[in-house]
């Protein structure tokens, strides 16, 4: 197999171009044949290359002249912004420049610049937006937290299916428990939809169903690929964020309470410090949009350097683990793409 | 107003009927005008009393020779189980010989029971089970998490209203702030229910609508009552609780890693078992199942007996503030009940 040649929208995210360049620089001095291709304005992209020693034949700088900013109309954005670092990484992938993007810019705005720009692979009805989250046991894929609102039972099929190929290829679980997301364990519950696609999954021979996962058993890491749609998944990935951050506040408040707590907690700061870590969500890198026509990894907005080193390296293993192909096989569909 | 009369299903839970008398012990030593009748086998509960001092001309026993268990299918229970507890409760309280009802016993026989044998206020579509969740500032109700899958707009209108008079006069928040869950904050966002209810709620005068709530802005306190359909919420009550162990877990396990931990631990456990207790779910009382005639509260199935206490007070000034009344005008309903 080819080297990896991976864009990076340098623009995008808000500590952009600082960390996503520090990213790279990160990524390029890993072990790893790729190319890293760095999309913005590139005398912004020099000088922060200028602060680092890097392999030099790692790293390309692409320019772009303009910047799609958060708050902007995605559709809008992604049609009239031709020349920025996002739809220019965009269409690299689409023109087989490179084989996949990594964007920390506006999540509209790569859902829908990757369905429409990168084009989604024959017969994939939706692609899914699938973050891995963390667990006690480890990291899940919450499949789909994306755009996809409204969906129907076959989008939930197939997101099962990708699912448990992303799992058993990227991430290394052997026979990925998958569950769908409900409001009891038994199989009579749930809405229509959740009702409609039971029955789906459970015929599927080709992935490892374990029926219905209610929510408070998704941090236990009782499954390892959690199927819902796009609203509730939105809502598990931001409820995650929202309970843990005011949990910790509460707990480093309550440390800080008396000198004696401030001893205690001076006692137990580094232990903490890491556990807390382990439990973040942007420990496990960017989330890939699932079932395009080359791979696009959007991570947080808020991504510092390591997460973007992360998802760098999370887009050669795709390449290397030929998804797509075994995405192709799962979902039965033929090797053509459109 | 009259004394409040109280319906306590003593067999329902996982700790009936030790922590469901004991808390009905400490609810009658509180000065408060009120009965409470304790439903269940009475040998049983007359044990349990006789380990109490308590206020005898608040405490009355009622036989009931059935026990409704948690995993029985939920219609077929209270449709045959005409001498359990819980069906006796809802018998009381529908012939008016109690006013309210507490329950720590199967959620879907509360539901079914709730519906089929109290009944809905007259005008009120799906009475919607609302917890209140603890938030950085406090609690919010979150509303609806029972069994009202696939709704309507139109109940999530009620909802709102419902919720509002509820945390105005039982929570005692002047004007609190509605939101509706959506995975943006923009108007524009949503499913097809959410797009739907959006402009219905923004066009109310009687509530303190402020737009969407993005679920990790629920933990923060940012809306004090959140609407949502049944399916949302319980996965937003149950991810919150799942977090939370998880992560409180994990925290333990840090400060049990070394010695120095362990010292700091004890350093911190006093302070740090104040704050986890105040953002617990238990510590807010049950759940009321709102716009029945009459008032069911469904608490945890693990309820002790604080959890039984604070839900028998709940039902106490339930009756004072003259809820329904408020809701019959906030719905624009007439007073006449079916």
């Amino acid at each position: 197999m080819s080297k990896t040649v991976i864009a990076l929208d340098c623009m995008g995210g808000d500590h952009a171009p600082e960390e996503i360049v520090k990213g790279a620089v990160y990524a390029a001095n890993e072990d790893k044949d790729m190319l890293i291709k760095l999309v913005g304005k590139e005398e912004r992209i020099y000088e922060e290359l200028s602060k680092y020693q890097y392999n030099k034949d790692k790293i390309e700088v692409v320019n772009a002249t303009e910047v799609i900013e958060t708050g902007e109309p995605p559709v809008a954005a992604v049609r009239t912004k031709r020349d920025s670092s996002l739809v220019k990484c965009m269409y690299m992938v689409r023109k087989g420049e490179a084989d996949a993007m990594v964007s920390a810019g506006s999540t509209g705005a790569n859902l829908v610049g990757g369905h429409v720009i990168i084009g989604r692979m024959k017969g994939v009805e939706r692609p899914p937006l699938a973050p891995l989250i963390p667990t006690a046991k480890g990291a899940s894929l919450l499949i789909d937290c994306g755009a996809n609102v409204d969906a129907r039972a076959s989008h939930l099929v197939q997101f099962a299916k990708m699912g448990s190929v992303y799992m058993e290829n990227i991430v290394g679980i052997k026979n990925p428990k998958v569950a769908i997301v409900n409001i009891g364990a038994e199989e009579e519950k749930g809405n229509a939809l959740v009702k409609e696609t039971y029955p789906l999954l459970e015929q599927l021979e080709e992935i490892n169903f374990i029926g219905n996962i209610e929510a408070r058993d998704i941090p236990k890491g009782k499954a390892d690929v959690i199927v819902c749609d796009a609203f509730v998944g939105n809502v598990i990935l931001k409820l995650y964020e929202g309970v843990a951050d005011v949990l910790i506040k509460k707990i480093k408040g309550s440390m800080m309470s008396s000198l004696k707590t401030k001893i205690g907690a001076l006692l137990i700061k580094k232990s903490l410090k890491k556990t807390l870590k382990g439990f973040s969500l942007e420990e496990h890198g960017g989330a890939p949009l699932l079932g395009l026509n080359g791979l696009l990894v959007k991570t947080h907005g808020s991504s510092k350097y390591i997460e973007i080193k992360n998802s760098i390296l999370q887009c050669a293993a795709f390449n290397e683990s030929d998804i797509n192909n075994k995405f192709k096989e799962k979902l039965s569909l033929e090797s053509k793409e459109d």
